[in-house]
């Protein structure tokens, strides 16, 4: 795991986003809470949430870091779920890992909350829209919410 | 978590799959040996495994079960890796998140590897390729691979 | 921890039930939406069906099982809020603690989330309601739910 | 998670209990060494101490924190055991959550390890005593160990 | 992780050891009570039974089973402390790591109790005794626990 | 859990080795890469990675702290296989527990990957060999790495 040890505490924040594009009656399921399992999002929100702390188990060389802010969002389309996460740290390493992580693990449980109606949906589009603080920032190319 | 104590053992395969788009200085970089934080190939493989296994702590309401099986390969292409995952149990539910959780664990790590070269990578295309077991299988539609 | 190799596989289930007393105004931020970190029940339900699958780590002579069903109710009184969890396992060994350890998760959940408008909450009458499988069943006295 | 990258690093400590109601022969068991899965209160201690340095997995929006100290204190009376953990950490949240945890953890062991001799116990009272740091203190009222 | 999808649930039992090597004055301190930390023994007990449940996370393609018995035992010599672990599940694979890493913990954890003594303790000698079931059994040679 | 709330952050190291011994036939069967399982030197480093990190899970009382580097390393002998980590941090406490678990679980892990060539493999001599920072340093006595 990369030797940060020289380096100083800063403001550091990342946001990333995934797509779960899924079919019109899944929408439809989710708009009119017809999902068997219940309401995917309040518990994709929470997976996110908990992703993001469990980051550096589930990346091997992440390091351990005290996350101060995770915020998850949440947007429906018309055959598309788009998450954004927004991670904060004062640290000595990024938080970009954690925002990805995140979105990741949102998708995938909406995916399990709704894979009973459609197995066929696809995660589209993990990527990260910014990160701010440490040597560079970084902003994605012409994407809307960078 | 859905109740299954009234269903039977039988034997269940997943398959899933992710594709990481890279730019070819990154693939460049892997190729001949030259990413800074070493190999990333054999790392995403044991973070998919150890993902597989970690499934019910990172999906709310995956059931916990003994996975007899996660097998991980990795196609490198032009521009793109492409992880498939195969897992298999022999119990009362399916195996189909601990092989989209094991892909994507593995699409992350690598770009946790390689965000030193490029921090625009996008991670594409994660799906389910086929399940078998349980009440019907699934094969994804057009997937040479499925 | 105890041997349970030479038991054989049965259906087991367990119930149990933990009561969070709230103050007025704090029931009324619930019913109403007024709770400022966001509505407080989904997310203790995962909470306590994540608490049920972790129990072998939190109590350590519990032993790992395959859990088959987490069922989480809330039940919202005047100034208490009643969580009751049923599981169930097909196994040699019962699923109490997992039902105790699921109530408790989920009644510090709602502590967590409601902190902010009163830290003098109190949670009250954690037990078990009743057990069935095994040597032989439970069920409280004079519970209304046993 | 609630956004506290704003926040100063502040001293802060918890100070919380839980009390078990046990039967007469449980506790005539626990004093005269006849448990027979052995004496529950080092285990008890141990599980106090790990459920708080897993709090931000048990708890989803506990923000992950630098703990400095656990310290838990068993207390046997004629037909309870008094649970108390103080917690304290130099951080921008609070350690209210981690003590509690620790205190429910350790009930629902010392559960676990007597239920042989007798599943009616009742974990009651787990509250919070005290907490120092940050924007107010907290002191519970009319509690001889506030 | 090894396919062990067509084998045959079977009874399976292992015996691993670990030697931790002590200084004398550490020796007095155990055995007369005079640890600073308190007695090293129960919670290295703990440490064991923990690490044996866990051992799919610790040890990358281990495969998750149902352990039935975790069993450990300390022996105390003149500047040795010797731990010896039984493990025993009914299942595809063996549980040889699964008593490897809890003799491995509890030796770790009895350094750390300890290492304010003395941080010159070795441990010595972490091997597998003996394993039963499967395709084949083992006995260390020469060993008296063997 | 000890309690280190009074004391200042400074920069802290630690080292720590174990020793593998293997039969001539398995140290062959890694260098000509013939190992069923595969290459087994990439897995252990993963393991060893994790476990530095997930340290304060394994060791009951080790205070969770910002690691900010896990270095490790690989020797491999006639018939033996050294394992050799540094750890960092800016904390309270020190970082020698993490390195000791993190060669230790490399050492497992190594004979996980080994055992279907020979069972009869010893971890020996897991031992710390120099820690700074702290009260005061340590160095391993005749040690020709410390």
């Amino acid at each position: 795991m990369w030797d940060v040890s020289g380096k100083d505490n800063t403001a550091r924040t990342a946001r990333a986003q995934a797509v779960l594009r899924v079919g019109q009656p899944t929408m439809q399921a989710i708009r009119t809470g017809a999902v068997p399992k219940g309401d995917p999002i309040p518990v994709a929100k929470v997976a996110a949430v908990q992703a993001a702390k469990n980051t550096p188990a589930i990346i091997p060389y992440c390091h351990p870091l005290p996350l101060t802010h995770v915020g998850v969002e949440f947007e429906l389309g018309v055959d598309t779920i788009t998450i954004t996460v927004e991670t904060k740290t004062d640290y000595k390493t990024g938080v970009e890992m954690e925002a990805l992580t995140a979105v990741s693990a949102a998708a995938l449980t909406l995916y399990d909350m709704l894979k009973q109606i459609d197995m066929g949906m696809t995660i589209e589009s993990v990527k990260l829209l910014k990160k701010t603080g440490g040597k560079s920032d970084f902003h994605a190319q012409g994407g809307r919410n960078s």
